[in-house]
């Protein structure tokens, strides 16, 4: 049995990740995988428990630190528990969101980026997605949908101010000028079957 | 205002730690201390939610990585909610556990005495009490004292077998000989006065 491959969307919100997770997991599906829908914080029985913790309360529940701690525990759960044990069975997994979101929404304050892959390490291994799709959305449109989609609904981490957001999509796109190879960022503007197409061609190499 | 001092409780299971942490709490109260009384994990509002998912479940619900990762979350939010604020207004801080209980139970198998340390850097800045009360008895006098207090009732941490246990007391023993000023090992054997009294000697440098 060959490894399945690891696939993570990344992006701010309102740049669609979880609609087009369920495309391409179709568009995937339609391929003959067997593919594996996730999301983070959460995808474990455990993380998702941890993930209760930190999308409710105050945005002051949690200082920065102990955040990035409990979201590094939940990747771990979410590693060990639902995504090696699928990978190892040839399925492929896609998550929305994984390491890159806390390096962009944790690492950039009183943790460095240096200091999350550090959590990393500690909590999973290190273990990297074989490829991140960063849908990416001009400012302005990434906010309209946000709102549209939110109300006054967002959460703990998705209630902050635009220039935190701005901080966000700017150090995803460092992580894409970084790692060429693992991270690719993908328009994710027009229709969202354009978006898909663009999503699977991202991933030709990778299909079987 | 003098900044308090903080001082932690640290032994194997049976050793006594609930019960000299109460008396000592008192003894210092009589020499006009304000004393705050805490244990791991837990302490405050957060850490209490994380001590629920770290103490409830079977022995596997965790993996060892995840589970050091949720012990230094909780102790992040301890320290910076209930354990600085106080030392801040002078009370002195007494903490049945802290760091090196993660260090003795934690650090000893998929992960290190070392990554153990960075988590509490990455947590806690590396925060340390000013002593550390090490309560040691006999292994047989521990395990009879255990076994009286628990019944059948030991947690997922507590009910594991006595090479664990010899594991972390040893573990513990070694962090006295690493840090003499900061460790003291005290005898636990004996009737619970002497024992009090011997944890305030311990101390006598430090009281005002």
């Amino acid at each position: 049995m060959t490894r399945g491959r690891f696939i993570t969307l990344e992006g701010g919100e309102g740049a669609g990740k979880s609609t087009q997770l369920r495309a391409l997991a179709q568009a995937l599906r339609s391929r003959g995988l067997d593919v594996v829908e996730t999301r983070e914080p959460g995808g474990s029985e455990g993380a998702e428990a941890v993930r209760a913790l930190l999308l409710t309360g105050g945005a002051d529940r949690w200082s920065p630190r102990a955040e990035a701690l409990l979201f590094a525990a939940a990747r771990a759960d979410h590693v060990e528990k639902t995504i090696r044990p699928a990978l190892q069975r040839g399925a492929w997994v896609l998550s929305d969101r994984f390491l890159d979101s806390s390096r962009a929404y944790q690492g950039q304050g009183a943790l460095s980026d240096a200091d999350i892959v550090a959590l990393h390490r500690l909590g999973s291994e290190g273990f990297l997605p074989d490829r991140t799709l960063l849908l990416t959305l001009p400012d302005n449109e990434a906010a309209q949908r946000a709102r549209r989609r939110d109300g006054d609904q967002s959460d703990r981490i998705g209630g902050r101010d635009s220039d935190f957001h701005r901080a966000v999509a700017s150090a995803f796109a460092r992580f894409a000028a970084d790692e060429p190879d693992r991270v690719r960022a993908v328009d994710a503007s027009g229709a969202a079957e354009d978006v898909t197409d663009r999503l699977v061609a991202t991933l030709s190499d990778l299909l079987p």
